[in-house]
């Protein structure tokens, strides 16, 4: 299999059909081949070679989808780099990826002088925006309009697609390689398992397409025939009027983009009434959340995928239909039809039913690899199964449910808490907007739980209140110990909150030998 | 991917659901897997190696599931044998495959001393019938008791998962070899191409499981939780009479079949209203049987899979949407998300919309290759894409219209005539039952059309008036210049007419001197 493949498929299906809308600018299956076969001819004509990484740092447009074509199309790679990262991480994706020629927009084209300086390899620079190309770079429309048109090389099976960044949130970044077959069973696996029938009908990609779960759901638009509306950014207010102007049917959310599309569409007075499906993933979706969802917009069907990048991306899928079921509508649902999922110990075997331990996955949906970090692969694909780093339990009848990543567990004199336990606790306090809860270094406990919390707007409420009441839901040793206000918190790519860096604060002032 | 995943993702979702049904026995998915995992065990114990091809010579039964299971889940390969060819035949499969160890069940246990005779390899015969077990064999009922349940090897990706023999129709059977990626891919793909919905739903198989058209199927019901049925050979009645006893739910026919359950059905004043599912294939679909399917089962859904065992054995779907249009209910559907398909002229160029030319698909469903036969499989495969040898045309929608195989077009005083369509047009006429029509040498035309005709029953035709009827209809050119009448056809394990042994008897007359 290969990713292009949708292109053909469709024009050979429905030419005509609109298949890109970008602000005012609309395209035909045929126009946006079109411009895809030239695309990868200007890129062959700059000299971009079988198996190249080819960057992308821009906002989401149809460029960007014409890139994700183009580029294999032409037997390249491509490497979209992380926008939300800081300029040194940026400048470490793409030296790890060696990437020679980049596509940029308007927005990060003034990164680029600081990032040729770090990447002298970095010698090729697209200009994928809208205002005037700056000197020595190339400007899209011109290669699209003066290159080539190629034949496509079919790039495809066990050839690398993409190297997709991951693990900010929980230490180094690694460059997932992913092949065609991997992130094309993940999407067909996941259209063969979950009954949905939007074919032929209109999404709205809102989440930043260098992330794979914003790619998988791209990748299930094209393989149903969608009309894709993409937005550049995230905003809600905008978000619901294109759902509403386009008749949106599908659209993909993580939690937190939700929370605020939810707010947006009461405040303007709309139930969203195209909406037939919404699948929510990358990050916990509150409880709460999750039943408001359900009021806020009729008849919409939600779906959860649960998964990681390495995974291209889906390990689970609750469907539409588990969500009907109080018992199971809480969990991350089951093994799709493409992959094993099992609860493993730390000897790797697999644990009874109702026990706790690693979520381990095996299938053609498990990546090819890390870039160049041959050991971290190993560790991460030992025995053949990839080990997520997540914490759960399986039911009876194959529903896991997610209890941690294995890295926000803390165990305080001698017990495991998790904390989206302690979390879904204090999130369910009216006084409560968002809440982070991580071990801090604690002398007398070895690990000590701590929260840290923002408020919903004009609420108030001290941490004695927040702990008696914690202690009314959840066992004793499980109340924080310290709790503390903030009014905001550090945020991956994804919306996940880096609780990684809320800890490092708290390690930072141990090793100074002033932990309590 | 590999096909025991879906054996342990129902282990993990419905471990206590009814799993296959063979007459009085029924099995949960629990004690299917626990016979396999034994049955596994007993093979390496007899010595089965990793990769080895493992025959059955059987008619359908639950203990032919448990092979198909039970063999990868050793790491070994199975290699079903074709329980309607000749002794000759199936000694050549068994040999070209390098069998040591084959499954026999009641019917077939007379051929044994003749094949094992002929194949002196094959050493080792394991009884899987219901009767007294024959000197020197196995008794697989004693091999599923004593055998150590072992861990599953997983076997898949690109490790081949069988060897399907094929080409009865057109020439030297061939083995197919089909990886484990080739069958999930392409049985993945027609669920997510197609819009059904019959999750754990009631399956009835009776199409021969050494049939990948067969074969295929049962993977779809293990990928959608169904209750399977196996009905040991094709008895009309008794089909009919499971419909309404399991209140089956999903059906396989080819039209052959089809044809003879409609009859039966009527006959036994049921309108199997159970039905949800009816999926065709395999070889041609007279229009008017197609009319008379929809007409006669109410409600049902028509899905046509068209393919052949080297596509894993989808190429193109029909959908149930597709049937309620006139324009293409008769075309042979279209392109599944994954894999290409196009029509090519000889020397492998795309041909214009609307014009005839052989045609070919590309995907992860591309068999791995003839087994022993690098010159068939690179003919085959050239350019990376499978040759089907189908001739058909495609519509603006990227509708497949088949026209003929590319082995049964006939060339006379230089003018193409397909042989379906001269078919189509004779079996239009009320007396014809069932025809097949062929090219035979003509010294005056090169090839002359040539129809063989079965009458229905107690109708009378001469075949002066068939020729006028057609003369109507087709082109003078295409109206056969020579029909006759016979009882029955030369059929193929799948129900298709072997046109190359009808061909064989004027090809022998041709070179004995004696042609018209």
């Amino acid at each position: 299999m290969y990713l292009t493949q949708l292109l053909h498929r469709q024009l050979q299906q429905q030419p005509d059909a609109v298949m890109t809308v970008n602000g005012d600018r609309a395209r035909t299956v045929r126009e946006s081949a079109q411009r895809i076969a030239r695309l990868a001819g200007a890129l062959q004509g700059l000299g971009v070679s079988r198996g190249e990484h080819i960057g992308i740092l821009a906002l989401n447009s149809d460029r960007y989808h014409e890139y994700l074509l183009a580029v294999p199309w032409a037997d390249a790679v491509v490497a979209p780099v992380n926008i939300r990262w800081s300029p040194a991480e940026i400048i470490y994706s793409l030296k790890d990826a060696s990437v020679k020629c980049l596509l940029v927009d308007d927005v990060f084209i003034p990164m680029i002088p600081a990032l040729q300086q770090a990447c002298p390899e970095l010698a090729t620079i697209i200009f994928c925006g809208d205002g005037p190309t700056p000197t020595g770079a190339h400007n899209y429309e011109e290669l699209v309009t003066q290159g080539p048109a190629v034949e496509d090389a079919r790039r495809g099976g066990d050839d690398v697609f993409g190297i997709f960044y991951t693990g900010g949130t929980t230490g180094t970044p690694k460059g997932v390689m992913l092949s065609h077959t991997n992130v094309m069973v993940s999407n067909l696996g996941m259209l063969a398992s979950a009954d949905t029938d939007d074919a032929g009908g209109v999404a709205v990609l809102t989440a930043p397409m260098f992330h794979m779960a914003a790619v998988g759901c791209w990748i299930t638009y094209l393989m149903t025939d969608a009309k894709i509306i993409f937005a550049p950014g995230f905003d809600p207010v905008s978000v619901v009027t294109m759902i509403d102007k386009y008749k949106v049917t599908s659209i993909m959310l993580v939690p937190t983009m939700l929370q605020y599309v939810l707010e947006a569409a009461t405040a303007m007075g709309t139930r969203l009434p195209s909406l037939k499906y919404l699948t929510y993933g990358a990050s916990a979706m509150p409880n709460a959340l999750l039943l408001k969802t359900l009021a806020l917009i009729d008849g919409v069907k939600l779906l959860q995928a649960f998964g990681m990048t390495e995974l291209s991306p889906v390990a689970t899928l609750l469907t539409w239909q588990d969500h009907q079921d109080p018992e199971i509508m809480f969990s991350s649902g089951r093994a799709p039809i493409n992959c094993e999922v099992k609860v493993v110990d730390l000897e790797d075997n697999e644990v009874p039913i109702g026990d706790v331990g690693e979520v381990v996955v095996k299938g053609s949906n498990v990546m090819v690899g890390y870039l160049n970090k041959p050991e971290a692969t190993a560790e991460a694909l030992r025995g053949g199964w990839m080990h997520t780093g997540d914490i759960g339990y399986m039911t009876e009848r194959g529903y896991l449910f997610v209890v941690d990543r294995l890295k926000d567990m803390i165990i305080t004199g001698g017990e495991n808490v998790y904390s989206v336990e302690v979390e879904n606790a204090l999130a369910s306090h009216p006084a409560v907007a968002s809440v982070a809860v991580i071990a801090i270094p604690s002398g007398q406990w070895g690990e000590a739980v701590h929260a840290a919390v923002i408020l919903a707007p004009g609420q108030s409420v001290t941490d004695e209140e927040l702990r008696a009441y914690c202690g009314e839901q959840i066992a004793r040793y499980k109340v924080p110990r310290t709790i503390e206000f903030r009014d905001a918190f550090p945020l991956s790519g994804a919306g996940k909150i880096l609780k990684r860096e809320i800890r490092k604060e708290y390690q930072e002032l141990a090793s100074d030998g002033t932990a309590r």
